[in-house]
């Protein structure tokens, strides 16, 4: 069975030296120190490697079940989540007035990710919840606030959010749920909501159920779509719960994979729910709880190839096959360790190189959210939701392609579901659809954010790279690695940018026919900036002679090894987008 | 639920216009005019839509099961194998003295396409009955013939090949297996053998299993491995079958995919066995059966791919969200259909442009494989054996990727086992590893077939293209398109030939860094043979005016994709090759 690690001396690298948090200036980093973070995450890492992990087949292979009415889930999640509940992991970061701990977003992203590499299923229910949480605290009164959310903040009441139907997922305004106003400010929501993650189940007392529906009368389409608060169970004056809300499971799907999580049809027939936010504004106000969920999805990604990468590493290193063509390494054995051999080395080398660059990539949106959130940084505002749709599609994209990888590098047993790497595959294959399938978030990308403001994030955004690139170029034993590259690399993306701009305005089709390149173009361009962050502090550390050689001398040759094989990507990306719209737009519908 | 409708109109074109078959100089082609194929593969095509599609889905969830020591299959396996034996689907291309039909390789693979696209873990069990047929024909003594291949050919009797063991997949030569002599000329086989797909099953009278081994007191190492026929049913000296042999399906293994085909450990106890060829020289009759293997393995990723994409387009002509960019498309409904979309558009042709260049691929090996059983040539041997690890490889890896597009298509719906897309993921994913994983193939390419006969037939092949792409040069129509294109792709094969023969021989690890990179550039390259072969074709079609001018414009519309988006990659295989092994030979294994 797969095992896990919490890759502790990584995240601790990418803290404190690639990103340097407890010096960024932000309010609440100060006390981001070694001394906090270490303690925490090593807590977390034990809990991922003891609890979370051992439960995560078993997730895939019970599953869960429609009994009676209730969600069943698999064996040891309800014991699971309590560990995780009662040491206070669901609320690390939410506001202490209302439940939480008031630590920055960065906590939760660096304990998160141990978490969702150890067993991603599970820690979805409380990822809703926490998605649901900051959308109420957002948007919610204050009476909604005090009712719901000090009960969300440790999942003794769970959250969901419910916006897909049978006929709309990326174009809601087709959406046909309907909220009839009741004389008592109330409504009545009715419809059926399907693909809803962790939509039910017995772990909690209660579920908030957060609900995108239509006033009837309002305006058509998009801007007719209000957001609900549907509790399972309806909360009296009291704060005790009352009677059974009409919202129901109605079927649970069969999914390629995400197993223990329970993937429900929810049926609303008349269900009692509260309007949150304003009326017709719903899509902004569940907007706070997408772009939370897009960089959870994203890292999704790149934590589930952790995971997927050790495992494919230790049998690397024990499965015994054929002699390195250099000589015997193991010659007292029959064989040597897989791990000799060079294509096995490049693939490893491959996920490897993506995961660290991933890692720093999330912890850098997720300080852009702290900023955001404790400075009202409009320029932190604007970067982030430019590279939000790149580092959701593009760490997907890869971490499906690392786990990929690692499966193939046990060769028939990698596709023997006991082994678990197939689970790895399967279980991080849904990150490229949901909240966003990838292809929308390109889209997003290239024909909304892009020229958000005037280009004006866009340039921020090339300006950063270009300081970087210029400051590596100064210096002397990084400038040929990684200096002038990233500086390539950013060449080709102005190069991108330019075409996008010359040729979208009068054929949008030529623009969006590259979306996919140019969300991949940045993605492998903003990686490489996280890259090089992490390759100037490893030099700076080899430099000032700091201990651990071994660990930033490996840095170093995971960073080229990026550079070297998946930066120069950039270039056919480029390519690509220029050639232009016509073999995509040409052919009749028929034709295909 | 997917259905499959087989690419006549594709696989015509192929084989009548880009490959011209019945004017190639091989004897028994000259048979092979359009009406020859057309209605044989007509009915292929419809018993792949109407018996074998509609079972795809039976077999992913039915899966197989072992009852009281007996194999079970899907529920209308047995019937629907039952329409191929008596059609004679399984003996087209074998020897008609020994129950065959004598046409060439090439019709068995454009029927197998059909039916590979259609229920791909059925075909299987007829599959690798072929391949035991040519083994046995290939090897046996004419007595072992005549026993056997009759039976063999309409899967009366079915067969298999036994190699893995759980200590050993590639490297066999660690294998434990033994065949101890008896004085009666048999031996007897003792061992285990795993993943050994098709292993058990009641859908025929008899399994005839071929199964490597060790006599004892033979070769150390790969050198001492001999073959054996081994039935499951011993046969009497008048051909009925007499006592069960002592070999038995100890377990069936739970696999990512593939559900319908029966994987099973084999247990050996002391089993009644018959040499087949020589002793001791089991590994090269055996890679009688794998070289065919190979080619079929590489042909199920094109295959898979195929079936997914009609899916994904069917999907998204049906499929209302959003509006055109340009105005809607369907204004009479709530939403256009999808397929209005650019970055839709853009994913259906990467997928269908490799599917289409990997079919040329596939058939233009095929007609090698005829050329050298036909003809004994010794050139066609040279450059089959070259680019058998490539297609293999290749074709597997690109389609898993177009399988994994086609799934995308679909958004949530994509990953709901009811839609059927996942089942094509993860079927499709088990060609990159059977036949010898992926890497293997791409060592075997770089370390064995690239300088075999003083790298002969790695000269002939780049003369091949070397001659289309002078000839499409001087073809005004096609060359800047492709002609100019594919004499850039053949250069920068050449520079990565020149890499590994300067670095290659000093350092292996230097070439071996790079073969995974080498094998895809060489793809790239095959790939963009076989469409500028199809462009060549279309544009003279276009030209005569033979009418269809729809389908030859469009062939042409889907080249251009793969020339602009696809082939230019060889460039990026050449960076990543001459970025040399030192990321991936440095660190420690411990460091990874």
């Amino acid at each position: 069975m797969p095992t896990y690690t919490a890759p502790l001396r990584d995240i601790d690298f990418v803290l404190h030296e690639a990103l340097k948090v407890s010096q960024a200036d932000i309010p609440g980093y100060e006390d981001l120190t070694p001394d906090l973070t270490g303690p925490v995450l090593e807590e977390a890492g034990k809990i991922a490697s003891n609890v979370l992990a051992p439960l995560n087949r078993v997730g895939d292979q019970e599953g869960t079940s429609l009994v009676d009415g209730k969600v069943q889930v698999p064996n040891g999640f309800p014991e699971a989540i309590n560990v995780l509940r009662e040491g206070g992991w669901t609320s690390l970061d939410l506001d202490v007035d209302y439940g939480g701990q008031g630590l920055p977003k960065l906590m939760h992203m660096a304990a998160g990710e141990c978490f969702s590499s150890a067993n991603h299923a599970m820690v979805m229910y409380g990822g809703l919840t926490h998605g649901a949480w900051n959308t109420i605290f957002a948007h919610g009164t204050e009476a909604q606030k005090h009712t719901y959310l000090p009960k969300m903040a440790n999942c003794e009441w769970f959250g969901t959010m419910n916006l897909t139907e049978p006929n709309c997922g990326t174009d809601l305004g087709l959406m046909r749920t309907s909220a009839e106003p009741q004389d008592d400010g109330s409504y009545k929501i009715t419809g059926t909501k399907i693909f809803i993650s962790a939509g039910d189940h017995e772990m909690g007392d209660n579920i908030i159920h957060l609900v995108l529906a239509k006033i009837p009368g309002g305006p058509e389409g998009i801007k007719g779509v209000s957001l609900f608060i549907v509790p399972k169970y309806l909360v009296n004056d009291d704060d005790s719960l009352g009677e059974r809300n009409a919202v129901r499971a109605g079927r649970l799907e069969t999914k390629m994979g995400i197993h223990g999580n329970a993937t429900c049809e929810m049926n609303f027939e008349g269900a009692t729910g509260y309007l949150l936010g304003q009326p017709n504004k719903g899509m902004s106000a569940m907007f706070t709880l997408v772009n939370e969920a897009r960089i959870g999805t994203g890292a999704q990604g790149y934590c589930i190839a952790e995971a997927a990468y050790q495992n494919a590493v230790a049998y690397a290193r024990e499965r015994l096959q054929m002699r390195a063509v250099t000589g015997p390494a193991n010659p007292d054995g029959p064989a040597d360790p897989i791990i000799v051999h060079p294509d096995i080395r490049r693939t490893l080398m491959d996920q490897r190189s993506f995961i660290e660059g991933a890692r720093v990539f999330a912890y850098w949106c997720t300080m852009q959210a702290d900023r955001v959130s404790r400075t009202d940084d409009a320029g932190a505002q604007g970067l982030l939701s430019l590279v939000t749709p790149v580092f959701k599609a593009f760490s997907s994209d890869k971490g499906y392609e690392a786990a990929t990888d690692a499966q193939q590098v046990l060769g028939g047993h990698g596709y023997i579901e006991e082994w678990g790497m197939s689970q790895f595959v399967r279980d991080v294959r849904i990150a490229k659809i949901y909240e966003g399938a990838n292809g929308v978030q390109a889209l997003d990308l290239v024909g909304r954010k892009l020229g958000a403001d005037g280009g004006k994030h866009t340039m921020a955004y090339g300006v950063m790279i270009k300081g970087l690139a210029d400051r590596l170029i100064q210096n002397e034993a990084l400038t040929d690695m990684v200096g002038k590259p990233l500086m390539a690399g950013l060449g080709d993306f102005q190069s991108a940018g330019q075409y996008m701009m010359q040729n979208g305005m009068k054929d949008p089709n030529a623009a969006l026919a590259g979306s996919t390149d140019f969300l991949h173009l940045m993605g492998h361009l903003t990686m490489g900036y996280m890259l090089a962050l992490s390759a100037e502090a490893a030099q700076a550390a080899l430099e000032a002679g700091t201990g651990d050689a071994a660990f930033y001398t490996q840095k170093l040759l995971t960073v080229r090894h990026y550079f070297n094989r998946h930066l120069p990507m950039t270039r056919m990306h480029l390519k690509r987008i220029q050639a232009g719209p016509e073999t995509v737009m040409a052919p009749d519908a028929a034709a295909f």
